[in-house]
């Protein structure tokens, strides 16, 4: 079985707009078990929609498209739809009633344009949005099953799982399962060797998505029931933690490392305060994103100058002499400072060279120092991570969170 | 002049990519002058890749393809180029020399895999690889010059300026030249309201670009030189930063705001210090991650927790029990204390509400104070930006940073 994606719209080739619909679509059609063969783009040409919907149409078993359904004379996708099947267009009364309760709900009252959202090619069925003004519709075109759904993210997805995934799901034979891992900590190609041949053993699809600076695992699964799809998928997710170690499988899913240390620390009611200099707030900022991070976050320092260390958070000025402000011994101190500045029950500190100047023989660019402060005392690690300022402070970033949610999960199991 | 994009890479088609190649490309070649008309992907098959290429070869003048240039397997493009062209491949030895060299140079000797990327299409150009060990190619493809670059960003952005800017320019008939000017403060809809005729009047091209919390503007001109395409751009830039404001236009080009923010800083000899509650770490991790943000800023504290506020920056408890903590009068304090707590020249501080929870019927989710001090004073502002937790903390951040560029620059202009 194979699909398609058409995505329509001159924003998207003029390069306007990252096409982010066509990955959603490649990612979960593939995980629904398709083949997907194409994913293209056109721009609002009459002309050139007819012909990409006559192509895909004719080669692919599904077709998604999104885009063009939108009150304005660019959005042409019904009427090319009408034209492609020679049927003309039809106006569904219930769908330009919806349009007009949704367009009254909101002050302003049902002009031609609007109107023109209810037309449909003739036999069309209707697919509801419920997030938006423009209704969707699937018809047969060609080989093809094709849906036609708005270019709106949201209205796209909703309509894509309530609409789409109930019609095409039963074309292919299997059911299947995708699992989601997080890890943090071995580069790609390790992941990779370590992971090997448990494709096969365990008849998985295995995925790798780096998102700077985690690395995806995703494990596709398929079998002939949902139920034995989605027990093969953890099998081999149990097996996935086993070879990769729980230290650097934080998560599955959607939950990102700043959300596993938020709720870990919730949990176990402490609190959290931190001291950043290289990072400088970034991760303050990742772990205030988290909803609801203020019930274990109580502040940070970001402690850019050497006095910013020495005066907010207690740093001895001779430590930062001898040793240099980027040093086991100051990220101690700060992690020290910031658990007594704030009464934390744990505190979190990096100091580093982040870049692109700055760098010595003895301290390079990309050296981190990082540390945790709890009652059970200091931990310190550091490392020499590559890339550009960004990326040596994302990876330092995340570096101290696994640290703290490795200190935490340790506290937790202890009597 | 109409221009297609083809990206092949089964990565792509299972959305384990997001497909940046094609809207850099997209957007490049718009600016150059050509109408794009297909920005389309394809997975790794070679009958689908055959197809395609005859197909946009057919239809377009230029066809840029990425990716499908590597050692492996998978990797089709020649051998998919030489079918449709009807021509065998053949080893090209200075190719294969470079590749040797670059490979050698990392302490691997030259493999078969190596060496199959120096077959090209029987009568090629090589397009030469400055950052990697795959060449590029083009040819006549039907109708179309074709270009063929690796699919790894960095290395195709640098041959398709090197490479392809030079082959295909000479087919636009005017030279063309495009202003991106940022700006900050105004919806999109009032933006394209107060920029309404301007395109006709200057004869250019306007485009938007939503990159939440900014508008980008993005003006193109053609005309037959390049010096009058550039000056019809300025000419047109110059009306848009006159009809939006300064306080709106802050910028151009690649400039970030906190990079306008910092540079203004550095220009004037200016320390900074920030507060932050309901941005935790944002506008700190914006201004950090600016190259050289450390000759300005000093630190910052994340003042979560009210304790942290009146321990750490000495806001009065009294203030906070009065007024609450998300208040102008808690705003002014947090800047105050930030600038007495770090000696810096100027404190920005900001406190809120960024939700999903905390809001009540008098402070509402989305509820913001923000504030300046400076030896001229405090200045105070305050909104209800919409949008999730993320949205409404990036928009906090923007408006504070809005604002100490409008003091720093009005500092600069008093005698």
């Amino acid at each position: 079985m194979t699909a398609a994606v058409l995505c329509t719209g001159t924003e998207l080739t003029r390069g306007e707009l990252f096409n982010s619909n066509a990955t959603y679509l490649a990612e979960a059609l593939t995980a629904l078990g398709f083949e997907v063969g194409a994913l293209d783009a056109v721009d609002d040409d009459d002309q050139r929609i007819v012909r990409a919907l006559e192509r895909l149409g004719k080669e692919h078993d599904v077709l998604v498209c999104t885009g063009g359904l939108g009150p304005t004379t660019d959005d042409l996708t019904s009427e090319c739809v009408a034209r492609v099947l020679g049927v003309p267009l039809e106006r569904d009364e219930t769908s330009l009633e919806a349009i007009r309760r949704r367009v009254e709900r909101v002050g302003r009252t049902l002009t031609a344009s609007n109107a023109k959202q209810a037309n449909f090619p003739r036999g069309a069925s209707i697919l509801p949005n419920p997030n938006g003004t423009a209704p969707g519709f699937s018809v047969k075109l060609g080989r093809a099953a094709a849906f036609f759904l708005p270019g709106v993210p949201l209205e796209m997805k909703a309509m894509f799982a309530a609409s789409v995934v109930p019609a095409i799901q039963p074309l292919v034979a299997d059911r299947s399962h995708q699992t989601l891992l997080r890890t943090f900590g071995l580069p790609e190609s390790e992941v990779n060797d370590r992971l090997a041949g448990l494709d096969t053993a365990h008849d998985v699809t295995i995925g790798y998505r780096a998102r700077l600076p985690e690395i995806e695992v995703k494990l596709l699964a398929r079998a002939p029931t949902a139920d034995a799809a989605r027990a093969r998928a953890a099998a081999a997710a149990a097996e996935v933690r086993a070879r990769l170690g729980l230290d650097v499988v934080y998560g599955e899913g959607d939950t990102s490392l700043p959300e596993v240390v938020c709720r870990l620390l919730e949990a176990q009611s402490l609190t959290l305060a931190l001291a950043e200099s290289c990072t400088g707030g970034m991760v303050a900022e990742l772990v205030t994103n988290v909803p609801g991070a203020s019930r274990s976050f109580l502040g940070g320092v970001v402690a850019y100058s050497n006095a910013a260390k020495t005066e907010l958070l207690g740093v001895d000025p001779t430590l930062i002499e001898r040793h240099g402000a980027v040093s086991a011994e100051v990220a101690r101190a700060l992690a020290e400072g910031a658990r007594r500045r704030f009464g934390s029950d744990l505190a979190l500190a990096v100091t580093g060279i982040a870049g692109p100047d700055g760098g010595t023989p003895e301290k390079p660019v990309g050296l981190v120092h990082w540390a945790a402060a709890s009652d059970a005392g200091i931990e310190a690690k550091h490392a020499v991570f590559s890339g550009n300022r960004e990326q040596v402070r994302r990876r330092s970033a995340y570096a101290a969170l696994a640290l703290l949610r490795r200190v935490v999960l340790r506290s937790s199991v202890q009597p």
